[in-house]
């Protein structure tokens, strides 16, 4: 080791700094973090890190940042036009270094002569640094020579996975997935312009085993039953990429690296590992740690060389789909206090700040997504996803029409409207209409009414199916639990954290129903704090955004696996004090 | 980047120093070549590094070396018992760091708590640092419940490729392989100990494709060439793990490594990459760098997750093995001038010093190994391996008998000889009786003869095959251009690295033929310069020994690593001096 260190200073930033001999300047950019980008990840492939070098002779010299080493103090000038950023259009919106996870680097090399007789694959990487695979090395030599030393190298991870005729370094796709329990998203992306180019969905097929993560769980131990879910799903995906693709206007070979998130359950059932021990105390998961698999070992039909890159998870219950929300919301950086929440069939909860961040997972229930509700729905066409009670009942319908159900930010203004209007208490009983003294309530009391046995409040009885739209008894209790759960998982961390629900700066709800609900009727029912009611933001499928911003930046993909490994867990089944609160928040 | 450093004292090698903040102690010996093992190299796992760290307030503490990270100034004693270092049994005997390329460690997990909730895989591994892969997540749940949490990781590369049931640590074999044009040896080793167990070896049965290099090159170019020729020495080799497995008294799967070393030729056929380029201007090898590959994928028939490690070469003539017999003699190591002939069918050659050192390959035919010879034959049992002429003319035959034929070390002992006894004049032609002048060459007039036609010098009569062993005016050509070669090649590289035969310090000749070559003959004829005759030394099979230290030891394999990237090729074929040298060297 050497202990010699020389100034450097870099302009036009106008930084002087220590570097140690033989750091390359890549090196003390990225220690002074300064914005600076290397297509290649540094390797000496892409001549595109090019700075001047001034000494104080007059001299200049123009090097490239990746590779040039520091044995003198030097002063450095970096000339290119400034490096871009690129703009992320889903989810939050925000700048990314694009610096794909898999990379093409188009080769024109010098025909072997006596005088350079380097071997083939010295002469395709030029520097040293990346190890030749057997694969490659064994296609090298007719590949290179049948396209008369003109080639484009795929890279991935400092591996090469392919060589591709000629010049084809602008086509590049990949393709970003959030695997739900309920739905699957992917996202086709150009990792050249880091360009959204079409979106596809679908339910996930492994519902018909079970609609829970619980339920999976139990089916894949079973026998053989490991093999269909992951089968259903590794099919539901390829289904996704070859529509997505033929969109677009390409083919599957085209893309050579996915990206995946899910809740924990989801990615061992994706990866075909047995899930078995997320489903009992202490709930633990096989592996946490981001992976990255061949396409090809998992039956991924995407460019056979291609690559699968996995977020990490958290916990057992907390998944990457909460990792690729904290990264979409930069926990990392966050210099005040955040709270996150996926409410889905879990309720999955993040608080923290930069520094210091918990996450918990509450068995909310699916009352949100309308499940177990009776006249319940997704938040999709023909639902009612805002419901206002007054001197009338007026309600909105997705995508306008006679409704067929109710979503359930739909349910949560009723429950909202319905407790100002006095028609449900504060333990979640509805009245009966002889109880009801409210004014605006009494309206209403023609619509509480028992339908099929059960006391209910009718909604609209002119709907899509013929069939009325109502809310039940049971409905409300089924709310209240869920609603609890989430509450209660709230004020845990609250109180882990050692912090007042005041102060929390800006609550993100992640997922569709974040979307649609209506802030100041959470609030009121007691979802989330009445103090935070103007510090809501809905920002969509976080889950799919962190996989996009996982698969277009080796940066992002790096904060992934750091926000992976510093947020905790809260083990809430483990604690007394959430059952007492989840007690004290199922009531309004 | 932190600027601050601390002050290390390491008793009891009373070495002080300073390290970075955040070093690790394991860098900090590292860095001082503090002799000190690290089973599981560095990776936290083998908690076998322990070492004392005093303070100044007289509080001790033990710490593991490679996970402690340096924060304040510090005293540190090793207290262990020293760290033991084995010695190496073939080739040049000398200590070696065990440190093989795959090493097991038994791990007794923690059973998952509710306080002690990590994934299956951070408690298997317990620190980062080693990238969790599909495969072994996928089998990881089940093996360890299945061996109640008591387990073995096999790990290769900062990768695990397998687990094993309870503590398999002491079992763990590896195979080192010297593919030869001629022959194949293999050498199986205890990797726990570094002792070889067995040694096995086979004629390459590319042989009957083609003899020597070119013509296997030749016929690996037409239809399925490559593939058979690839098979074949693939069958060999698993044919030789099988065979030594069974000698030693275990099983194929319990080999979890091999290291492969052989010229350019055999290294791309045994790879199965294409090795036309070699064969025409501007040889160039398809890949130089050292490659790791699947066992699986190349066929060979050892543990199925086992790895196989193939030597890096220098060039399209100066393969791994040159680069396995220059880590032997520790080039890179050498104060003085040293000067390495491997004299095979091609004579490769190396000298340098560690600071500088050149390579060349010369086509010397393969009159050395008795091919080409009228009476020649492989330095094999039957072989007149040394001659002697004086006032008698005497020989001995390796393991005594009759004789069947004349080794390359007899056919250098009959013409050194014959020249002192006047009976080749310095020309290399065999005078006719008449012209015999010199008074013992008068002795042996009546082995003058002419025998089918050619003229010939008689050696013996009565021999095993009934037929006469004698020498003919063509072998002694034949001997003429091979010795040319080499001699010629010896001083082409002393004249571009700038120096004289008498600046060379050591000469070491590698393969069976350097041990049973006479020295005094050797020079006598002009094969290595006179005035080096005292400073010959043979080795062995260094290639053999050089691939074991491959795959005993890390540090050797990353010397390997480092020679071969140092080792300058000298082109012959180009060079107008080396055509003027070989002329020169032809005669006596």
């Amino acid at each position: 080791m050497s202990d010699k260190k020389y100034k450097v200073k870099i302009l036009p930033n106008n930084i002087e700094t220590l570097a140690e001999e033989n750091d390359t300047l890549k090196k003390v950019f990225t220690d002074n973090n300064i914005s600076f980008e290397f297509p290649c990840g540094g390797l000496g492939l892409c001549k595109q890190c090019q700075v001047k070098i001034k000494r104080d002779s007059g001299e200049e010299e123009r090097v490239f940042a990746c590779q040039f080493k520091i044995k003198e103090d030097l002063l450095v000038e970096i000339t290119k036009k400034e490096q871009q950023h690129r703009i992320l259009s889903e989810g939050l919106e925000r700048e990314v270094l694009l610096d794909p996870l898999v990379k093409k680097v188009h080769r024109k090399l010098p025909q072997p002569t006596l005088s350079d007789n380097r071997d083939d694959w010295s002469r395709l990487v030029e520097r040293r640094g990346i190890r030749p695979s057997l694969k490659i090395a064994q296609e090298l030599p007719k590949k290179i020579r049948e396209n008369n030393f003109d080639v484009t190298i795929v890279i991935s991870d400092d591996e090469i996975i392919a060589i591709e005729d000629k010049n084809t370094q602008d086509m590049l796709l990949g393709m970003a997935f959030d695997i739900g329990t309920t739905t699957v998203a992917g996202y086709l992306m150009d990792l050249k312009s880091g360009k959204e180019l079409t979106k596809v969905s679908t339910l996930n097929p492994q519902t018909k085993y079970g609609a829970d993560v619980i339920s999976r769980i139990n089916f894949a131990e079973t026998d053989a039953g490991l093999e269909r879910l992951h089968g259903e799903i590794v099919q539901a995906i390829n289904e996704l990429i070859a529509e997505a693709v033929k969109e677009a206007g390409f083919k599957t070979s085209d893309v050579y690296a996915i990206s995946v998130c899910g809740n924990t359950a989801m990615h061992h059932l994706f990866l075909n590992i047995k899930p078995g021990s997320l489903a009992s105390t202490p709930y633990v998961p096989v592996v946490t740690e981001h992976i990255v698999a061949d396409a090809q070992d998992l039956g991924i039909k995407i460019n056979p060389t291609g690559k699968v890159f996995i977020l990490p998870n958290i916990a057992g219950f907390v998944g990457g789909d909460i990792v690729a929300g904290a990264l979409t919301i930069e926990i990392d950086k966050a210099e005040k206090l955040k709270l996150f929440i996926d409410i889905g069939t879990n309720g999955e909860i993040v608080l923290g700040t930069k520094d210091n961040s918990l996450s918990c997972s509450t068995a909310a229930g699916p009352a949100f997504e309308g499940v177990e509700i009776t006249c319940g729905m997704r938040g999709a066409s023909g639902a009612i996803d805002h419901v206002h009670i007054d001197n009338e009942l007026s309600y909105t319908v997705i995508d306008d029409g006679l409704p067929y159900g109710i979503a359930g930010s739909g349910l949560v203004d009723i429950i909202a409207e319905l407790l100002k209007a006095g028609i449900i208490d504060q333990n979640g009983r509805i009245l009966r209409p002889e109880e009801v003294n409210n004014p605006i309530g009494k309206k209403y009391l023609d619509r509480i009414t028992t339908i099929e046995g059960v006391l209910s409040f009718l909604i609209e009885d002119k709907t899509a199916t013929g069939r009325p739209v109502y809310i039940t008894q049971k409905d409300i209790r089924e709310f209240q639990l869920a609603k609890g759960a989430i509450a209660a998982g709230i004020e845990v961390l609250l109180k882990t954290y050692g912090a007042k629900a005041d102060d929390i700066d800006e609550v993100f709800l992640a997922g569709a129903f974040g979307n649609y609900l209506d802030y100041k009727s959470a609030c009121r029912v007691g979802l989330i704090p009445q103090e935070l009611e103007n510090k809501i933001k809905g920002i969509g499928n976080s889950a799919g955004a962190g996989a996009k911003l996982f698969l277009l930046s080796e940066k992002e993909r790096n904060r992934a696996r750091d926000i992976a490994s510093k947020i905790k867990y809260v083990e809430l089944s483990a604690r007394e004090d959430f059952r007492d609160a989840f007690f004290n928040k199922i009531n309004f």
